[in-house]
């Protein structure tokens, strides 16, 4: 029993934290990054914290450091989307750009359009926000922005509320893995000027494209202000370095920079980061990850063909997930419960509902484990499958 | 005009950025650390980075990592606070705890009950969570507990609602410099027992006293539940570093956790920290920031008397801050905005109001400018103070 009361939205947030894995747990649970691919950050972190000492160890302006809001302006310059360093928040990682926009945009009650399934931790921090969720399923090519349309006209036909914001991870979707396609892009931006809700597009795989060729974002085919972009230096560099940003319009970005309750994200990894792109090791880098992400997911796929007879996949032009529809009669709950006893973590379809959906899903991040990992991985997950039948 | 409308709680946020001092400025404004003073942790980071990637280029639990937290427990037990890691959430700095805090226990219209005047940017945090405030003045032993009492009480007869939550800093309070005495102490606690709010102890300054006797933390002296800490490794080693804690029981630091929208703060700053505090550093950091801050604090008191004749303040035993009562008649939003027009910029006490106050104080943070930059600092305030007269 507690002293004070919790508040109302409290009721999302349980202190159940997942047990750490066993050791030999082959995790394909989480998009944690190859640990053979980590880069060696040591001298850039001492140049960071000494020679920037007076930069880096003192508190830093809430926005971020100007040169790294270049950097991110022209990074996104370099896929079409307009935007000066005045756009730019830079924050710690792309859950908390998530969060942010919802602190700015969100009231309790107010609807949010998300694809289903959709990426757990962004519903994750809806929930907190208490708000109410329109659900549009995918095919091939991303969300069904058609049906969407038809539920928004339906909607505003009976005088029901609108929508506030849309979330989609349209590259590489977590945890479909499908591309939205560039027709439906256009598509979703005149609906969102139509309805007036904001899209935001979340978009930390568009670097780890295996093949095919890249869809240009929402952002850089939506009018200013009806897209907020957020990206992460997760997936450019690596996890633990905890930034992202957030591309807006001048008024949204101010006013998210005034949201952070941090003081200003941390300045001594920023500057870490604006040394390594100067350098000119992020291009390198991401090819290696690239190369590297592809050969895990070709050798999964083989691999899953030999051990899950029966299971089928859409294969995913890069990112880092394969969205496993599971065996005619297979329970995805059952299977990840039984796949963690037998050693390898996987996530059930359970976990990306915003409400409910079928369990005939898991997804697999192939991004962690080894090849000879994934091999051994997933021979375990056809253990499970053969004791589950 | 926007695109998509604002929260209800946006509108404690504006977009207008503070402009950045012009070169020359000397700053008494906010609590930055001394520059001389900032440690080089270049071969710590260059550890962190290199040696640790494996835990520190990737995602790290939420509630911080164990050896980190293992460090607060005994910290804050060595003033009396019975704590174990599970106690324990590490954070992004003493404002995001705060954040934390709120998202977990106050809904919008809950009454937080704060010093007048209290640190300001607590209070606007307070303020996006769009609560009702409940002032208390204070006297030489900090805050009047026996009006809190009375005003409690006259609210529990008249049936009106009772506070969620206590905001303080009792330890060189931030910005009148007092420590709340031990027999107040005692008594909050009581009163926070009696009436069931949770007390917000926020205790950065403690380790930088230059005189007289430490009291023991609120929380010491509380049955558990009844006290959240706050602390921050900003005053203990460096600012840029963005981490503090949360000390509670389990269940709220869990769910605090929980509430944190950044996937786990930075491990990279986790491991440099307990680097440093493996090698000794942080007690012989301390003794020469508080042997800094000490002289500074002196510096700044003798140039007052010269430069500012008919201004009072208390002497703070330890700390970051002088809170001057201007000479009668003198209004502190002209003043400083006179002394910004002179060259050295000082918080006027509007900042620090939750509602409203009378205009007779300045905040002068002594941290950041030389014993050289205060002397002719405070010349410059002389400046302003003979133009306005």
């Amino acid at each position: 029993m507690n002293h004070a009361r919790y508040a109302s939205r409290a009721r999302w947030v349980t202190d159940t934290t997942v047990g750490n894995a066993p050791p030999g747990m082959i995790s394909f649970g989480s998009g944690d990054a190859y640990p053979e691919g980590l880069p060696d950050l040591g001298d850039l972190a001492r140049v960071a914290a000494s020679s920037f000492r007076q930069e880096t160890l003192q508190y830093s302006g809430r926005a971020g450091l100007p040169e790294l809001r270049a950097w991110v302006a022209r990074h996104v310059g370099e896929e079409g989307v307009r935007a000066t360093p005045d756009d730019v928040v830079i924050v710690n990682g792309a859950k908390h750009a998530l969060d942010l926009v919802c602190r700015l945009f969100v009231d309790p009650g107010d609807t949010v359009i998300v694809t289903t399934p959709a990426y757990m931790s962004a519903l994750d921090i809806f929930r907190t926000y208490e708000v109410q969720f329109l659900e549009v399923t995918q095919d091939a090519e991303g969300m069904r922005v058609d049906d969407l349309r038809d539920r928004l006209r339906a909607r505003r036909n009976a005088g029901s509320p609108l929508p506030k914001l849309l979330y989609d991870v349209p590259e590489f979707h977590n945890p479909s893995g499908v591309t939205l396609s560039a027709p439906r892009r256009g598509a979703l931006a005149q609906l969102a000027e139509e309805f007036g809700f904001l899209i935001v597009e979340d978009d930390p795989y568009r670097r780890i494209r295996f093949e095919g060729t890249a869809v240009p974002p929402i952002q850089s085919c939506a009018p200013p202000g009806v897209v907020v972009g957020i990206g992460t230096f997760s997936k450019l560099i690596a996890p633990g370095l905890r930034l992202g940003w957030v591309v807006a319009t001048p008024d949204i970005a101010g006013r998210l920079g005034r949201l952070k309750s941090d003081g200003g994200s941390c300045p001594l990894t920023q500057r870490l980061i604006i040394e390594y792109a100067r350098a000119g090791h992020m291009e390198p880098h991401l090819r290696d990850l690239t190369r590297t992400y592809h050969a895990h997911r070709d050798i999964t796929m083989e691999a899953l063909k030999r051990a899950l007879p029966g299971a089928r996949w859409s294969r995913p032009q890069g990112g880092y997930y394969l969205w496993v529809h599971l065996p005619y009669g297979v329970d995805a709950d059952r299977f990840a419960a039984a796949a963690w006893r037998h050693g390898a973590e996987v996530l059930p379809a359970s976990e990306f509902y915003a409400t409910a959906g079928p369990a005939t899903h898991i997804r697999l991040a192939y991004s962690h484990a080894s090849p000879a990992e994934i091999t051994e991985g997933v021979r375990r997950l056809g253990k499970a499958l053969e004791e589950m039948r």
